[in-house]
């Protein structure tokens, strides 16, 4: 098969799957790539896996059954401060470089999904920055714009994913370092829930809030990736279960920047396509909710301009004390500043942090997501040189807070200013909510029709489809009281579910009037070989909780098991004892309980 | 009616309610007690309330309805680093003290409730010790013995209940301020859960891990107060909702100190207490298991020969600034500690609480709680004059560990030594396990029939009750492969589902081999008017998230629905196609899954 421009994860793996593709394959692919596009932008690695060693992965991988790995076959960069063994780690900084004996706990869990890595990508030293500028390893543009930052820390993971140079990169996001670069390179981002993935085998920023994340050309792609990635890690001190938490089904509140918080550094442009996400994100059915952006703001502050700069000489102190003088100068002057603080400031930065995130938490009352630009604007390379810090600072705008307050971030292209440079906007969510956040802003990116990548090309796999529910919801269909208009209906309401389908069941269904019921009940039964018109359902679509305390309501003699429909998918739906059922008059021949006539 | 030597809530809330008491009533008692008491131990108050204003709140109380407040008429006590408005807060520190404008979150939510404040109770200054002694306020003894300490911080507190001088205490618990005075004092020292009790109008003490803890002569009473007190509260950093997480309710599994753990200070007497607990803990159903306390005892040192002894700096930092030699100089030679630490020192042992906590939650798996000394032994005043820092330390012993890893602790009598001075020992759960875990606290204390406070009487009310689960939460009995050893349980530990209950249904079901069934299976079928032997279910507890997940999973011809028990009750449980149940082979005789053989 021909490759696609950008190289996501579901063709690659039904090509490998069906036998049209082998590892091999596309390990030579990657490799032309990767040659090809070194004379575009030669910044973007910093140590790349031999092509020896990459055949030989790939000869191991096609001594294992493709059908068993979620990801086989499918080639990864990773960000240059996660370990990945027998490759040094530099953390960009070639003093402080070691050679990584075991690799990093994600980095092992996605070789044995069946990916293989193919290098280690270029990122603002020890991850201190957004530009992608801090690195003796080079400084990677932008795949729109060679005078254009690629945005960083995560630079050339973001690039490898957007020339279309692997499937997926991991990036690392304690500010915005996994989100930044995914808009400047208008790919997909995604910053999972604190510790959801093991920070095992990473060098740290700011220990208490880093997350490993991952860049992908699509939300489908990259949640597949985190799935994958995703265990708790007794040696990761922040390490948690990603027990999901759903976001509510029904139609979606999503909370906007007021117009006096709507600062994009003089860009007129972005302001624009921030409007557009806007009423993109109502026609799908969302309400538009205002934010109060201050309590954010002042989040935001403490990163940087606070105790938290601490982390940063905590991470790497001896080193610090040691080699300062092989510091990138910038990163340098960061880290120096944590010499400001005492040790009851940290204690009082570490309060403020929790007070803020108290007044924040409640601001999900308001609304399920938020949805902000992931920068202001994009920044040329000579605006870095000029002023390091205030060019940087500005990008932080949007992302500084994120994680601070223990929230989960999906970063997704939306669309182009007429400069040609790509505009993103970032959805926000609570801590383990990342499956529905990125399947809504995956919604958004297929719905709106933005592409992916430098391919300018839209997105080539569904992530949804119209019958399936939202990851981690379920579908239930209803055949009597609970339909539309009828008396039970109220309790699909109260667990605010959402209509997906009117249709109807296989052909070997039965329905009978129940004797005595309060309110009026049908029962269907299942009689394999009987052939009868099918009779209609609605299917409705509920969270597990909500369908979990639905089916836990229901009284004798109802019960809830899968049922075949017309057109030979299962659902869960509506059964009922057979003989109780049968005890009351046959009304099969009425196609459905809204049309019997008891 | 006369006073019962314990003022527990219960006989006081019914003598109020059916007429036999008024809080007029109350108030005079509680006055005249504290009267006598005085004469045997001046130290227990800092501050009382007038009885002027006292008889105006009991004539308050007498214009509202006692039906509608749960702690109508209860008095209760507080300790002097939690504001009451009107009076004045000290924190045992003459020169720090203040009039409180407004009443701390859960002084407000408990005179809300109808409880009455009688005073403000004597601390180990800004709540820096476990002894009592460290106060200008004088020194509270136990109300055993006038020689021993009374046990602090929270030593006003723990005496005053004690004493039967009110209900219930407010204390505070860094350290072991809750627990260590209860059991000096045999009675109850609940320490809630971080969070779940506001911190808001409360003096810090180590702000990220300070709780306010109840005093009682019952768990029953403690959870009782700790229900009405707790409250999300966006003014207190580290606030959270009581989420509640349940315990499992059979047979529970309770981690017991290794031999070599077993530190008594010299004392055999509380040995022995020790080795009495566990066998009546086995008694009652439990099963032992060993506790490494190896990470317990690392954390434990953390608190005070580690860099949270910042905390303490910066929670007074003005203060100590400006006026060191107001402090107590063994309070003030503690926090003069704080100076060692830097900023990244202070993060630093962040982390490592972190990666400890990490380790210590992986205890859960193999026990429900932990059962420990609350404290090696009692000690002497003369003891703590003599070696003031090291017999504190000594206490802290088994109660230091357990705030820095988020666990939630109920302190409860344990028996008394030959020379008169009491016991006791501490129930340990992971956080949000409040209810569950008073709950078999109370178990241990009544089943042990071990008396409360001075009285020598025993408690007067019950405290448990059967198997419910959590608010939220569903059952669900299962009858076939999910059953504990069979090929489907997975998929209810999936969902960290917890066993409640083995039980039977009740006589009208049948039971079947469902044929050509992978794996096997068999189908519950009732058919009303028939008389068999009920089938053996496991009755499982889920969350509803879990619960509709795993309904959501099942394939036909599965079903769930409402089911009978043999108790007459109904729950969740597993039904099946009737025709094709019946086209199996009949195994109802055997009595249950388990036992039939196919």
């Amino acid at each position: 098969m021909s490759f696609p421009a950008m190289l996501q994860i579901t063709p690659l793996l039904t090509a490998c799957r069906n036998g049209a593709l082998t590892p091999t394959d596309i390990v030579r692919e990657v490799l032309a790539r990767i040659d090809a596009y070194h004379a575009v932008d030669p910044a973007v690695w910093i140590t790349r896996v031999s092509p020896e060693r990459l055949l030989a992965r790939a000869a191991e991988l096609e001594s294992l059954s493709a059908d068993d790995l979620p990801l086989y076959g499918v080639p990864f960069a990773v960000k240059d401060n996660i370990d990945v063994a027998g490759l040094p780690t530099t953390a960009a900084c070639p003093a402080f470089a070691y050679e990584a004996k075991e690799s990093a706990e994600v980095v092992s869990r996605l070789e044995a999904a069946g990916a293989i890595v193919v290098g280690k990508t270029n990122l603002d030293q020890f991850a201190t920055g957004l530009v992608g500028m801090r690195s003796p390893y080079g400084q990677p543009h932008s795949v729109f714009s060679a005078e254009h930052v690629s945005g960083g820390s995560s630079s050339g993971s973001a690039v490898a994913v957007a020339a279309g140079l692997v499937s997926f990169a991991l990036g690392t996001d304690t500010a915005g370092s996994g989100r930044v670069p995914a808009a400047f390179n208008n790919i997909v981002g995604l910053k999972p829930s604190r510790g959801a993935l093991s920070n095992y085998g990473l060098v740290p920023a700011c220990a208490s809030i880093d997350c490993i994340s991952v860049f992908a050309a699509s939300t489908a792609d990259a949640w597949c990736v985190e799935q994958c990635a995703a265990a708790p890690d007794a040696r990761s001190p922040y390490s948690r279960a990603l027990a999901p938490r759903a976001l509510p089904a029904g139609p979606f509140r999503f909370g906007v920047l007021r117009e006096q918080d709507r600062f994009f550094d003089g860009n007129t442009y972005n302001a624009a396509l921030y409007e557009q996400a806007i009423s993109q994100l109502k026609k799908m059915g969302g309400i538009e909710v205002e934010i109060d952006f201050t309590p954010l703001k002042e989040t935001a502050e403490l990163l940087y301009s606070g105790p938290f700069v601490v982390e940063r000489l905590a991470a790497v102190k001896e080193f610090y004390k040691n080699n300062r003088q092989d510091m990138d100068p910038v990163v340098g002057k960061i880290i120096d500043g944590a010499a400001h603080y005492s040790a009851t400031d940290v204690f009082d930065g570490i309060y403020r942090q929790h007070q803020l995130k108290q007044i924040a938490d409640r601001m999900w009352k308001q609304f399920d997501v938020m949805v902000v630009p992931t920068a202001p604007r994009i920044v040329t390379k000579k605006e870095v040189i000029d002023q390091p810090v205030v060019a940087n600072s500005m990008l932080g705008t949007y992302t500084n807070f994120v994680n601070l307050l223990d929230m989960a971030a999906c970063a997704v292209p939306a669309g182009f200013s007429p400069d040609g440079m790509p505009f993103g906007v970032t959805f926000i969510a609570p801590a383990l909510t990342d499956c529905d956040l990125a399947s809504l802003a995956g919604r958004f990116h297929k719905e709106a029709q933005h592409t992916t990548g430098l391919s300018g090309t839209h997105l080539m796999t569904a992530d949804d489809n119209a019958a399936q529910p939202a990851p981690g919801n379920i579908l239930v269909a209803v055949v009597g009281a609970h339909l539309k208009g009828f008396p039970l209906h109220w309790q699909l309401e109260q667990e605010q579910a959402v209509l997906k389908a009117t249709t109807r069941t296989a052909a070997d269904y039965r329905l009978f009037a129940l004797p005595n019921a309060t309110p009026p009940k049908p029962g269907l039964v299942r009689e394999r070989g009987f052939s009868g018109p099918g009779l209609e359902v609605e299917v409705y679509e509920l969270s597990a909780g909500g369908f979990g305390r639905f089916v836990a309501g229901l009284p004798q003699p109802m019960a809830i098991g899968k049922i075949s429909l017309a057109d030979g998918s299962e659902v869960c739906g509506f059964l009922c004892s057979e003989a109780i059922a049968r005890s009351g008059k046959e009304i099969t021949a009425s196609g459905g309980w809204r049309y019997a006539k008891i």
